[in-house]
């Protein structure tokens, strides 16, 4: 027998709850199961069925969940609305592969999810990129810029479909009805990754959601920023530019045949909830996240990114539920203040990168845990120095693409070091932690420009990852 | 405000769960959440987190995730195993993504689940076909001839992996042993959908699991016959033919970047009880089963599927958990026969063809409920008359292939009325329940047989389904 020396992932989680960490990042619902909300949710087992009589088929929808899935539908105001029991991950690779045919070129944002790349590899696709803007006074990734867009639609006729996302993991939103007036131009349709703005429909005091905007096609992760389960979202569609068809064929095909009735149930009681609160906690949360950002507003050396955001050639707007408190001007770094917010108050972040740490809010969120957090930073704020450092740039080189995903990734390889890539192509993506854009993609040369940058991100010590080897000392290239 | 009418999907569950219905269909739990093995299970929203310090990531294991699947293969004895939170599905499409490059052959068992046929799509896969053996004495299908598998791979060298289904549906196992020495002589993959035999390898009455008889890649869904949740199935791998960076890679795609903690968990809690449990209650279970497999056998209009299933050429082994129950020589039939179960025993079976019933019983299951099932099956025989009716055969007309599934799937299509589709290619599936193969598969031609096959299944009253028209009254053909 081979006994788990260890407790298990069970009783850990168990533990975890129980102690006094208070959770500033995803799941939405902030784990507040005594919040009516989630409350009367049942042990998972006894409410977990499959396909018998009464109950329909997620893949054949005629029954009850055919009547959920449209009135969610009515809610958002979109003509389909799909329950995701894959996460958002498998509603961007189905809205990509079922709006494109082999070979097509799309557009796609740099600073994509993994998922839309992933899309573009099945479906054999070429990529032409839109970059996100360099914000002036923050080191996060900005907004697309809509003439950016249409310059590229202007001078690519082959363009086939438009995928951006909005609002980034930051917070900060596009102007995607000026984006989506300019696509539809072309007749082509514009999907939009909404994975981190799924409460926007029910907050007035939060940016208006793409699908309200024009975009055909809308992901929403439902457990990022609402009170769902863990890998529930929404894929949502207007019709008109798209084969809704297509798309579901492409559902069936990224979603378990054994699609489970606790996600669905917890996804019809998120929407539900938040339909018949009619905003009433919407507004509360804006009202408490209003006097909480004027607060960290006033902080010394961490900065908060404030509610306009200014990149070179545009303003952006952003959601303020997310708290991104940069620390370029401080004497600690990101990884440090989120030890410090961990170690000391006990608050979890949801990301930290080299220049500051991310935390995500919710309506969940209460009163005690939003002051928790504003009296940490603050108190840690008041303990610190001015400290100017070298600022570390997104990434911006154009990428020189010499074979498609697909071909790179299905293609021979082998394996060099890192600074023998000069001039090869890459078979594998690589990753830079901030921004998180993709700096290399398979099928791009290594540019030796790209080569340094990577040095130079390892040597600040920031977080570079590889498909095979973490740190990209290796790297995949296609072999000849 | 868009209220909902009627009641929501967790009231819903929430009442059946009190009724008292008892479930002879998977999961395997039976929602008996008394029970020791799920029954300290907490609400799900208190132990659903993300990828925080502490809890590893499934992407890239490497703590307490990295250090669980590891344990689960040692248990297994597996070389890897992976956690699946998309279900068998997403398994069965990364195993055949992930050992086989763009445009191979692949030797299929006709009966494999429809993920698999997805994965043939998405890799654009050519297809040999092995068609499970006709019974002698029973309506379902039989297993597979180990012979017929090495003609196959004899004439044709372009085959460069296999992928087989055992058990069925009904529980028929194949000689996996002997198919996997034939396999390997030609040094390619056997890949074994072995999803209704997750229980396999914890109880010595059962059958022997794929993968202790040579198997290179075994998926099984833990929620089918064991106590975890739905959605939730594992990967296993035997290194030496496949290459587990490239499945790993796809199933980084197929499954959602944000997993579920609360199945993670499940699956964990599951295998722990299983393997800590050291087959005491499969034993039991078996006893049982032997009891009431027993008393079945007795009847006079109903008929057991017994324990040795006798095909043309071959005999097969049998999973005692199943049951399945003919009504070939009684005067009802399937549908009938469910209804009566349903509607007056409260008794739910997994599923229903034209010529009987199958039931799912797990370990699990009470003594109390397969007491109900054994009076409630004796009783409606009792009351049954001997009838002999024309029986239906399962299909077996060879496919006639003219472009490859992918090719078809992605074409230009117009639609037809079945009569007038003679000749023409399918764009779409075929299914007729039972057997629940397709018999037809995009780019394959409708031969006249084939058309008057559906229209005589029709009339039948068999379950005919297509892909976008449900009685295939139309279907999608390729257009010129």
């Amino acid at each position: 027998m081979f006994m788990r020396k260890n407790e298990g992932l069970l009783e850990r989680l168990k533990k975890y709850q129980e102690s006094d960490m208070y959770p500033f990042h995803m799941p939405g619902h902030k784990r507040q199961y005594t919040e009516q909300v989630v409350s009367d949710f049942p042990n998972p087992f006894s409410v977990d069925i499959t396909e018998i009589q009464g109950f329909d088929n997620l893949h054949h929808p005629e029954g009850i969940l055919k009547e959920s899935m449209e009135w969610a539908a009515s809610v958002y105001g979109a003509d389909r609305t799909y329950y995701l029991v894959n996460g958002s991950s498998c509603g961007i690779l189905s809205a990509i592969c079922g709006t494109t045919n082999n070979s097509d070129t799309i557009l796609m944002s740099r600073n994509s999810h993994k998922s839309a790349y992933n899309g573009v590899i099945l479906n054999h696709l070429k990529v032409k990129y839109i970059y996100p803007q360099i914000l002036d006074n923050f080191c996060v990734q900005g907004g697309l810029l809509p003439d950016e867009i249409e310059k590229l639609l202007k001078t690519h006729d082959e363009i086939c479909g438009v995928f951006i996302v909005s609002p980034t993991y930051d917070g900060i939103v596009c102007d995607v009805k000026t984006i989506a007036n300019i696509v539809h131009k072309y007749k082509i349709p514009l999907i939009v990754d909404e994975a981190h703005g799924a409460h926007f429909h029910f907050g007035e005091d939060f940016p208006v959601s793409a699908l309200d905007l024009g975009a055909d096609v809308v992901i929403q992760s439902l457990h990022k920023t609402l009170p769902s389960l863990t890998q529930t979202a929404l894929l949502h569609v207007k019709e008109g530019y798209v084969d809704v068809g297509r798309i579901e064929e492409y559902l069936h095909i990224f979603q378990s045949s054994s699609p489970s009735y606790v996600f669905m149930a917890a996804m019809e009681h998120c929407i539900r909830f938040m339909e018949e609160d009619q905003g009433k906690g919407m507004k509360l949360f804006a009202k408490r996240m209003k006097v909480l950002r004027e607060r960290l507003g006033k902080m010394n050396c961490l900065k908060l990114l404030g509610d306009e955001v200014i990149g070179q050639n545009g303003v952006f707007d952003l959601d303020w539920s997310k708290v991104v408190i940069s620390t370029e001007n401080a004497s600690i770094d990101g990884p440090q203040l989120d030890e410090i917010l961990r170690e000391k108050y006990h608050l979890e972040m949801e990301m930290c990168s080299a220049q500051g740490v991310t935390g995500i809010t919710t309506f969940v969120d209460t009163e005690e845990g939003l002051r928790r957090l504003e009296q940490a930073l603050l108190e840690i704020d008041s303990e610190l120095t001015n400290q100017t450092r070298e600022r570390m740039e997104p990434v911006l080189i154009e990428p020189e693409i010499r074979m498609t995903m697909d071909q790179a990734v299905s293609g021979k390889k082998k394996v060099v070091l890192l600074e023998d890539s000069v001039g090869q192509v890459s078979g594998e993506f690589v990753y830079v932690y901030p921004p998180g854009i993709p700096i290399v993609a398979p099928g791009e040369v290594m540019q030796k420009e790209l080569v340094e940058m990577i040095q130079k991100y390892r040597s600040m010590g920031l977080s570079v990852q590889g498909t095979r080897d973490q740190g990209v000392h290796e790297i995949q290239i296609i072999a000849e």
